[in-house]
């Protein structure tokens, strides 16, 4: 356990944990002729000619934003913008840290979705990216739509795609360690927040119809008006029956393959593991504390356990995701981050795992392959993109 | 002259000139609980009770973002946020290659003063002050009020603030030179844009009320609808008389101590210079090709000529003010960047200049006094206030 007080001092150290760095030294008037007047006002001439030109020219070009209202920070709820500033101040460092990408945090202080996507869009000329973070459902379905359609650079929400990214790749893992088949799992998802509704969708586009989706008032069926209207579209897309509504997480589990929780603590019983079909594969990803203890999952029969933590083998974590992905996505210039990229990039994250075990289905974060797998395959999915649209083109 | 392709292989190299510094390698586990989680858990709680602990404990306490709309880029007007974003880039290169201060550039991109005023309100929590540049007046004037009037970080417009306090200590110099006292000089303002307004107002609050303010339709006057009514209020202020609305510049001349131009080329005549009182006093500021070229004023019996170049002497450049002033202010903790405090500022950069010379008004931008000594003032200044406030409190 670390200390708070050695974690107070590394933050109050240098004010938080990142500086801005000058690339150029000024010492001279040949140097101020470079980096301000008169050098300024040439990019400055040909930026407004052509305003493409800025992502080579200046940081707008390389610059990720990390975005939060602070509606939903980590377990701690709403507690406000401020409050959200260390936890993207310290996914900026990973980006650093990790994959050598520029990454700034920016707290915006508004409640409304659409107030929280015109400033997003009002600054999004000084950003190559944008990664948004700790933002409460159903809110961040809408602010993520809205900033996907209207601009040209990346949106990405980490607890959305990057949560699914991830247990996708675990997935895929585990899928092999027990001997089945993807796309014929059946699997439990409970939480059906931010993350939840986003693995829900990942794991559809990558062949697993068999869904049942499960939050505070049981089953989410599409004609259930106490769920949100993007909870309740999914359901109607993957034909959740209307008879299932109100079954409590208990009712279903029952002869399923996968629970995957991303909820909160204690939620899963023993009894529930011992009525899954043979060799469970548990996702207990709430955190600090699992829907149920590993030990005890592991008592009751699991064969594949997960959770958000790293005191347990096979830790969950979105640092395996964001930054290779956004190391690629920067390389490559996509700017979706579809769900067909997202699939890549779980497979990708998969194969960084040679021989799974029920021991390892996702790597350790500090394994130096994540980052250079993960931004390989989006470059390389980027250049197969160009050559189909060139097929395209040809025809 | 620096070489065009040399300028742009500069700013390509890096993609811009800065780069985000992690504070803190992130190598194993320990590291990751300190920098991340849990060690961000422990941060969000303390500041979603003490929100002003974000001060202390996240970047936010130190970083300063450098803002623009694009509407008025050096000479080159209304070339949009993109166009703008090299100048902010450059200045905040100069924030730390000269004074060690962390600042971000953000382009805006809206044109109402409006929505600039809620977009930075937004993001304001994110950054330790505002840095407003290259934004047209009058609209320049109303975004600083509001945000002054709403902020509790320091609001400061380079534009405005930065080139009134710089004229200003060369001005103090000047009058020194020329052994005149400063508040008997009575001087011409041409071109009362935001740098204008604001050098008008700061030497009016100098002691300086022989103003003359002039601007395309001639002498503003408090009844002139042709002008704004930031440009009316304060001519009305000064007492300018009616009688005197469109007279030219030309007209306003003779016996002139001083003029001072933040206009445009060639407007200023050796025969309007040798109209003036005696030992006349030329700051030709217009860039980069002055009102009066120098060679002119000084064959007209110019005494004191400083321009807005580097290839003259005497040149009145902001880099003299804001990278001292900010450092000061992070420091010090002050919130507003009032006239007090400009005068402070002004004062303290004309000392820096022990025995001035007519070459010698200013200090030059690599003069290592400057950034200490501007800050150490602003410090002082802080210092002072906070015992006044004492003894107040004491009565």
């Amino acid at each position: 356990m670390t200390d708070t007080n050695e974690i107070l001092k590394v933050h109050e150290d240098h004010t938080g944990v990142l500086d801005i760095q000058s690339d150029l030294g000024v010492h001279n008037k040949a140097d101020l002729g470079k980096a301000y007047t008169p050098g300024v006002a040439v990019l400055s001439k040909l930026i407004a000619k052509h305003p493409e030109l800025k992502n080579k020219y200046t940081v707008s070009g390389k610059l990720v934003a990390l975005i939060t209202d602070g509606s939903a920070v980590l377990g701690l709820g709403n507690i406000g913008p401020a409050g959200g500033l260390p936890v993207i101040e310290g996914k900026a460092l990973l980006y650093k840290d990790l994959a050598g990408i520029n990454a700034i945090p920016i707290a915006v202080n508004q409640e409304s979705p659409e107030e929280i996507v015109k400033t997003i869009q009002n600054i999004s000329q000084s950003f190559a990216g944008i990664h948004l973070e700790d933002i409460a459902a159903p809110k961040c379905f809408e602010i993520e739509d809205a900033l996907s359609q209207t601009l040209n650079i990346p949106v990405y929400h980490d607890d959305q795609e990057g949560t699914a990214i991830v247990v996708l790749a675990g997935l895929i893992n585990a899928a092999k360690v027990v001997g089945k088949s993807l796309d014929y799992l059946h699997v439990v998802i409970n939480g059906i927040g931010a993350s939840g509704l986003a693995t829900a969708k990942l794991l559809y586009a990558a062949g697993i119809t068999h869904l049942t989706l499960v939050d505070v008032y049981g089953v989410v069926t599409a004609n259930d008006s106490r769920y949100n209207r993007y909870q309740r579209e999914f359901a109607a897309q993957i034909g959740t029956s209307d008879d299932q509504k109100g079954l409590k997480l208990t009712d279903v589990m029952d002869d399923q393959d996968v629970f995957i929780g991303l909820s909160d603590q204690h939620l899963l019983s023993g009894h529930d593991v011992q009525r899954m079909a043979q060799d469970p594969i548990i996702f207990a990803l709430a955190n600090p504390v699992p829907e149920i203890e590993p030990e005890e999952a592991a008592k009751a029969g699991a064969k594949v356990i997960a959770t958000g933590s790293s005191q347990h083998p096979n830790q969950v974590n979105n640092i395996l995701a964001f930054p290779g992905l956004f190391k690629g996505l920067l390389a490559s210039g996509i700017t979706h981050v579809d769900a067909k990229l997202q699939l890549v990039v779980a497979k990708a994250l998969a194969s960084v795992v040679q021989t799974p075990t029920a021991e390892e289905v996702v790597p350790g974060v500090f394994n130096e392959q994540v980052v250079a797998t993960v931004s390989q395959a989006v470059e390389d999915y980027a250049d197969d993109q160009d050559q189909q649209r060139e097929l395209v083109t040809e025809d």
